[in-house]
């Protein structure tokens, strides 16, 4: 039985016209009772008409802390691909870029029954974003790229196999005689860094390669954070270096030609996502692909599912392995 | 640019009237030189006209080892799930129970080629069946439940977060104060099974609790293999089992009682699938419930995603525990 305002009326104990009100906006009644309205609708899974009426159906993307408006920024395809899908099935997407500031001021569930949204992609956020850190609890149908919330059936995460990524990178590194291979990984606090580094491990294991500590570092999703660990890497007699996206790889070809070191001839060099700039680089960037335009494809298709009440918790697409010059023959002898 | 029965001619140096009789089963050319159309057509991309028409849309559920056909077996709501979403989007979908021998004598894409199949779903094969060791190079979109094939953008797995699924239970066991939880699992050569035993060692170490090698053990998906284990987990001083099926629980029960233990107030016991059964047993079964009609409209969302070229690896939906009789409080006064 779907909840009506009557029921949301009784259970405050107020007048129907006053829970209107409140769900509306209307100016007459305090901003703490339609705080209490609003949380109590979305408790007891009200959905307003606009949510309810076929011919409105509204998605929206919210992004932060990624770049999508030009064809090279890493989220133009993923918007384009999940509007791409989204249109085929009649739903009006709206874009919103978001700030940390304006989710300590408005609840998640709040805005999305407020503005008529019947689920959420949400691209680039962190886990300690106050949206992520609430998504446990959130009645919307919602997909999170390379973040993860537990035991929501509401929730599911988007990704790209960061298993079979590692596979393709260290079988190829461990074909063309290579031992020593560190990674420069993306922050910490980015889940599929974790996950790129689990997988790392696990595929140097398979491999007979041997880990060591010192060879596997946290780093940023930017060029600066080479100039930090390529110089001990090489020390510790590194031949070739994994990296957690295509800027950190071209920071590290920047590092070892400034530390006399030639690329691939003395250190291979692998990236990960093939946006445009690893094929235009001065050498062109072996790496993985993610494709960001089946992502976005992927984002919808599982998010409509999740509307469906289809209850998915992960979906992670094959990645492609692009071979290209900044990969060689380990030169070391010893190799 | 489609590949036409010419270029196929070309290739093969034969002339378009013998590549038609190939591809349509014409009695009058041989055996052999049929195979050999048929999969050089399969190589290049060929797909029959039947296969390119919109109004004729076919898709196959293949099934093996696994009943489907009353709604207390674990495959009915699987089947019917997949033909609902698949009937709203206009697919005729056909059931196929398939041998092991059938799949010797007719290669998979073959079968589809000439049957005008675009997809196939494949419920409870093992990895070392014919079709599923030849699934690497298919270009056929086709999803496994629980089977997982590396590194074929064409090929995707469904199946239910077994890292979830043992976070729930057990948590549940430790919060009743169990320590020495057995894990009693469905064969090795099930990679459902492979996978529960790692989620089984990461939940156990994350609450603290100790792996111990001989209360970690592989069975069959059946109540016959409790008799060959519980006597010896009990015999170790366990007071909780985790099972890999519904099946293995009442069969662990049925032990328990015979050795004159009884659950829950002895031995604690949570099944898994959560298939009427667990419900109906005498002592009604604690389990995790793989919610069988949902897994089979997401096996439908995630084919038709490949059927459109978006190449996903992997999905899992979110389980549900479902807490009922065969587990309580942990007696052992030293737990």
């Amino acid at each position: 039985m779907a909840v009506t305002i009557k029921d949301i009326a009784d259970k405050l104990g107020v007048s129907i016209s006053t829970v209107s009100k409140g769900l509306h906006g209307a100016p007459d009644i305090s901003e703490s009772l339609r705080t209490t309205i609003l949380d109590t609708a979305i408790e007891m899974g009200y959905k307003t008409k606009s949510m309810r009426r076929e011919n409105n159906k509204k998605l929206a993307i919210f992004i932060e802390y990624i770049e999508y408006e030009n064809p090279t920024d890493f989220g133009y395809e993923l918007v384009l691909g999940f509007k791409q899908m989204a249109g085929h099935d009649k739903w009006d997407v709206k874009v919103i870029p978001i700030t940390a500031d304006f989710q300590m001021q408005e609840k998640y569930d709040a805005f999305m029954l407020k503005n008529g949204f019947s689920g959420g992609f949400f691209m680039g956020f962190h886990s300690n974003d106050e949206w992520i850190k609430r998504m446990s609890t959130t009645t919307i149908p919602t997909v999170l790229l390379d973040l993860y919330i537990r035991r929501n059936p509401n929730v599911a995460l988007i990704g790209t196999d960061n298993d079979e990524s590692f596979e393709y990178s260290i079988e190829h590194l461990s074909e063309l005689g290579h031992k020593k291979i560190a990674l420069l990984n993306g922050p910490e606090g980015s889940m599929a860094a974790v996950s790129r580094n689990a997988a790392y491990e696990k595929y140097m294991t398979k491999y007979g390669l041997e880990l060591n500590p010192s060879l596997q570092q946290y780093g940023m999703y930017d060029e600066e954070c080479a100039k930090q660990y390529v110089s001990d890497f090489i020390d510790a007699g590194v031949t070739a270096i994994l990296c957690g996206s295509d800027h950190i790889a071209v920071g590290v070809i920047k590092e070892c030609f400034k530390l006399g070191y030639k690329v691939p001839e003395d250190v291979s060099v692998i990236g990960f996502d093939d946006l445009p700039m690893a094929a235009k680089n001065r050498i062109p960037i072996t790496t993985i692909r993610q494709d960001r335009g089946e992502l976005g494809k992927s984002a919808y298709v599982i998010l409509s599912s999740l509307v469906r009440n289809v209850a998915i918790s992960k979906s992670l697409m094959h990645p492609k392995f692009i071979k290209r010059s900044s990969t060689g023959p380990c030169k070391d002898r010893q190799c």
